[in-house]
């Protein structure tokens, strides 16, 4: 028996067309406005008055759902599709997985012609649709494009002036030029503040010197560093000698600098910068990160990315902004995309993961009644709760970070404060909340499909290694919920009274008046499927939540303060803090989920889409009907009820499930698992395996 | 700059050594008995009335924890250690790695003459302790013992009778014979009696005919299939020509046969069967597992594994068990040993990533209060939220599955009746409920070790790849949930009036009795310290949470089944189901911890347990407040109390966090991590990257 390479490019060309055809008849013959047949539908219909399942078309439904720059993403998988030599196999080493990775990246900008740094700039929305779809290609495909399109990229072109993008543009944007961003050191990641790394001006050689002072600063985890990348932004300390206190030398804090690692011709490392390889890591195997130190390395003083702050010729400082925590603030508020771009890919990923865990749910069948045929696994309460709510939060997670692209794009050309502040909290807030749910939910289909989620063909493995970082980097997510709690907080504080909150916090105000007063005990009570079911009830109970965790955290940060002092107190009520910060996400997710039903144009999608947006909701109160218990906003009959309805509604979600995931309308190149194809899926499985 | 191997295998024997010694005289310089200063004690504390931290004994603690026959584990760990070219690399193939998992067996076997089979036989808690070490040094070489020893050389020994045994035991035991276990289908996981591989009589040769009738039933995932295996223990449905009604042939049902796939000599694959590799997984890839299909391959009659049911030489058919589903009953019985072990090593992982985890949150310090040194992360709340409850629980499953296996041993030794049941139900749901918090769990510690929890070094990835599975094998979790809570309603309908409840279920009888009338409205509402951590409180809420669950699923499974059937009743209740079955498991842990606490002999270890143990209660008991407060049984300002209480006791708990995981006295060669070593964490860790 030979062993039998489980690689798609294993697949002929020819075959595939086959079966592209053969699904492509499959769907026209599918009537699609209709269900599946599913076998016990009057299981969980039970009471008299229950509507009817709300009938789909499929092409509405997508239609909806569709991306803006659709037509991007598709040339982008028409690209691939057409390259089998291109296409990541289910098993490759690190190394090799490396040079494909920078293969793909090389084919799609200079023979796809797909140029992505001046979406960077300018219209951010058809860069992150790019990157989505790179990412379908594969994972490490987009993260390495992110590193150097939105990092290295981005930092020059946003930190620097136009010296630096008259310089660096082009040879940027056409790979020329692949290079780093090197912000990470061994010991500080979060703490930002706190690198080590140096940059001291030295103003007889008119350079600065890069330096590594000890083995906590090497820079790690530096993306593009351990083979590809000739060049870094390294965020340093900028010191200055002589204008400090008494002729000392001056820390004007962190500053990033072009710093070159390779030569450009060679390849070879440059002298005075050792870099090692960060080696083998649980995911994203297609990025090179590796790890840098400098031993003086100079740099000519141009290289400073002198846009929030500047060092003369004679070594003086001048900057726009007064102080270092202002300069600081500004300088990684440029960096703010990283986290959108993560929020909206992220959702991406999910989606991959339901579709072929939906798939196979409706296909594989096991145990039955009596006597009669087996039924699909999706028909079991069990696997209904597993997935449905799931599909429903990605249907959330979809409109929440279209908003927080169109946002971003908004903030890109107007520099508005108030969108600027929403911005930035809004996408630390999806970033922490939706890359946290995405990876969990990733382990939960990988179980509800069984041994067959266990073959690595069936992609659970490598979308789960290779996402599991997106809750790490670009911010720690309990680091950037406490970001969204600071920013409510400081929003509580200065502008509760009399003055405006931005945009997506604006709610707090009007429910803070009308909630803090004792539920009603009437409306607690209320247990009709239509009051459940009432948008306004739903956004209610959010917004209630967020609001009393809001008012009681302040409370309990004033009292602990006096006796702890305003660190203490922050960590003695970091657990209410990261509970408020994720209630006012959902908040936010519900509330544009809500919009987006009511703004569907069509009857019968508008009417699926409520159902999803009414499981989404209810799901997530039965989660935390502890907290609505414990103030009374909801009675033990209500809590009752919700739950009965959760159980109904994941059922009835169950009978467009199929529809759900065919709108999400993701290629079978990004699909890629043979379970969670369309059509013969067990066959396609088979297959693979040899048979 | 090279690529630098990040493999154990790289660093020489001799800085090993050195290094030991260092850690050694670290241990002894270390004040056992004294807690970590860590950086704000008072921060917690608060209240005036608070007992202060228990003081533990790390030798003591160790010695309360230390598994029976460690002396076998430490034979293991000491082999290994000494053989560099036995470790796994940090990044290895499939094909490589297979072949280095048998390497690595064998050596065992026959090098360090470890003879598992005897000890699944006769002294299972060997066996267990053996299986443990093996996937300490390996998870995969862990699963490959099992299915040689358990699996393939259990089926032949259990389900066979003597004659299989005088034939097959030493060639399985020293490795002659490798083997397979073939259950499985394509089709068919968890339904194992719609298995559809049939082995038909042959009069007139006296044979089985072993016939794969559809693609469906081709076996797939069939460990040690793919490579190594020479013999499977196939499961088939016997099928007698003419013993049927009117001369057709007799479906017997599933039963077991040895079939000879690979010769012995030359390991071709023999005629008529058809052998695939199933290919890369999500983990285990040292494990190499295979899809086999039979093309009327013909065995011996001797090879029916016939201890509860034979066919004779003129082919009538004989048992001592009157129906098919009692021999089935009694086939998938004597496999309860796969769950047994599953439960028990899966608590070992826990403790594996938990040591690392800790370890790390200790070193690593990140942001502190102004102008003072940075905090240890495992100083914020939200860390101790994460990791100290997790600690608990792998305390309280340690005692739990220590229990399981003294029952299963007697098991095996009495055969008791009431045991046997006991251990059925048991080793179903502890196996669910372990691993499945397990899995969960190692993704936490992953993500709470941030950028360099990433790192496939340090083993959060291994081990969650390698886990997962752990989740579906030997019984899908969720079906081996309704296994338990089928033995509830079963044993609450036949028993409850009168009858005897088995012993781990006995508390059902009793606390039916006195709870299901109203909670008591006076102590709902007491919330003082000692109330709380009284275990006589703990234990009565979460057997009260069982019995509610337990009568009220009765009450709707009657209502439903006369309109939907049992089948249609029982998914409509099947949610609640789970959550009953998850809740009885719950109560068992919680018993055996408090048993374990009161067991101590040594009073401090007794205090630094009885933390330990309240906090994994009213952990549990928060995390599903809902339901408590939906009932009463909690009114709000206990529940406020209760969670206040959480914080507290997980802020207690890091205090003697390192004393607890050293106290799992993992030896280096299982924790493996540089971030996890007990000491320099940082320097191995840029050592093994190359500086």
């Amino acid at each position: 028996m030979e062993k039998v390479a489980l690689s798609d490019a294993a697949i002929s060309n020819d075959r595939r067309a086959i079966r592209r055809i053969q699904r492509l008849s499959l769907h026209l013959l599918r009537p699609l406005d209709a269900f599946d047949g599913h076998v016990f539908p009057s299981l969980c219909v039970g009471g008299r008055d229950r509507p009817p399942l709300p009938s789909v078309s499929l092409a509405e439904l997508m239609e909806y759902m569709k991306r803006r720059h659709r037509d991007v993403q598709e040339r982008i998988f028409d690209f691939f599709a057409s390259r089998l030599k291109l296409h990541t196999p289910v098993e490759i080493s690190t190394a090799e997985h490396r040079e494909l990775c920078m293969r793909q990246l090389t084919a799609l900008v200079r023979d796809a012609g797909i140029r992505p740094l001046r979406f960077v700039l300018e219209d951010p929305s058809v860069y992150f649709v790019i990157m989505e779809a790179a990412g379908g290609i594969d994972i490490s495909l987009g993260i390495k494009m992110g590193v150097q399109y939105s990092l290295w990229g981005g930092s020059v072109m946003n930190l620097g002036t136009k010296k630096h993008k008259d310089k660096y543009f082009d040879a940027i944007d056409n790979l020329d030029y692949p290079g780093c961003f090197a912000m990470t050191e061994l010991h500080h990641g979060s703490n930002v503040q706190g690198l080590q790394t140096t940059a001291t001006f030295d103003p007889i050689t008119d350079e600065f010197v890069i330096n590594t002072p000890n083995d906590g600063a090497i820079k790690w985890w530096i993306g593009n560093a351990a083979v590809h990348g000739k060049f870094a932004t390294v965020f340093a300390r900028l010191i200055l000698p002589l204008q400090g206190k008494g002729g000392k030398s001056a820390d004007m804090g962190i500053h990033a600098f072009i710093v070159p690692i390779r030569d450009i011709e060679t390849h070879d490392v440059l002298p005075g910068v050792e870099i090692h390889d960060c080696g083998h890591k649980v995911g994203l195997n297609g990025v090179d990160n590796g790890a840098l130190r400098f031993r003086s390395v100079r740099i000519p003083r141009d290289n400073l990315l002198n846009r929030f702050g500047d060092v003369s010729r004679d070594g003086k400082y001048t900057s726009s902004l007064p102080t270092i925590s202002k300069r600081f603030a500004a300088t990684l508020g440029e960096l703010v995309g990283g986290r959108v771009v993560l929020a909206y890919t992220s959702v991406g990923v999910l989606k991959v993961a339901l579709t072929i865990a939906v798939r196979y749910s409706l296909l594989r069948q096991q145990f039955g009644p009596p006597k009669q045929p087996e039924v699909s696994i999706l028909d079991y309460q069990s696997q209904q709760h597993k997935l449905m709510p799931m599909l429903a939060s990605a249907y959330a997670f979809h409109f929440a970070t279209q908003y927080l692209v169109d946002e971003y794009s908004e903030m890109k050309k107007s520099h508005d404060d108030e969108v600027v502040n929403d911005v930035h909290a809004l996408s630390a807030g999806l970033k922490a909340y939706v890359t946290t749910y995405t990876s969990k939910s990733i382990s939960i289909c990988r179980e509800s499909c069984g041994g067959h989620g266990y073959a690595a063909v069936n992609r659970f493995g490598i979308l789960r290694n290779d996402h599991d970082i997106f809750q790490t980097f670009e911010g720690d997510n309990t680091v950037l919920l406490q970001q969204v709690a600071g920013d409510l907080l400081k929003q509580y504080k200065s502008k509760f009274q009399g003055g405006t909150l931005s945009v997506t916090w604006n709610y707090l105000k009007e429910s803070m008046a009308s909630y803090l007063s004792q539920p009603n005990p009437v409306t607690t009570r209320w247990e009709g499927v239509h009051h459940l079911r009432d948008p306004s009830f739903q956004l209610d109970a959010f917004r209630y939540r967020t609001s009393r965790l809001l008012q009681s955290v302040v409370m309990r940060l004033r009292k602990h303060t006096k006796t702890l002092g305003s660190f203490g107190a922050w960590n003695r009520c970091l657990n209410h803090l990261l509970t408020l910060a994720e209630s006012h996400v959902e908040s936010v997710i519900l509330a544009k989920f809500i919009e987006a039903v009511q703004k569907c144009p069509d009857k019968n999608t508008m009417d699926v889409l409520k159902l999803v947006c009414d499981l989404y909701a209810l799901d997530r109160i039965w989660n935390d009907i502890g907290t609505y218990r414990n103030v009374d906003f909801i009675a033990p009959n209500k809590a009752k009820a919700i739950h009965k309805l959760v159980d109904y509604l994941s059922f009835q979600v169950r009978g467009v499930a199929r529809e759900l995931v065919d709108a999400f309308n993701l290629p079978e190149i990004v699909i890629r698992a043979p379970i969670g194809m369309a059509s013969e899926a067990y066959s396609q499985y088979t297959e693979c395996v040899g048979f």
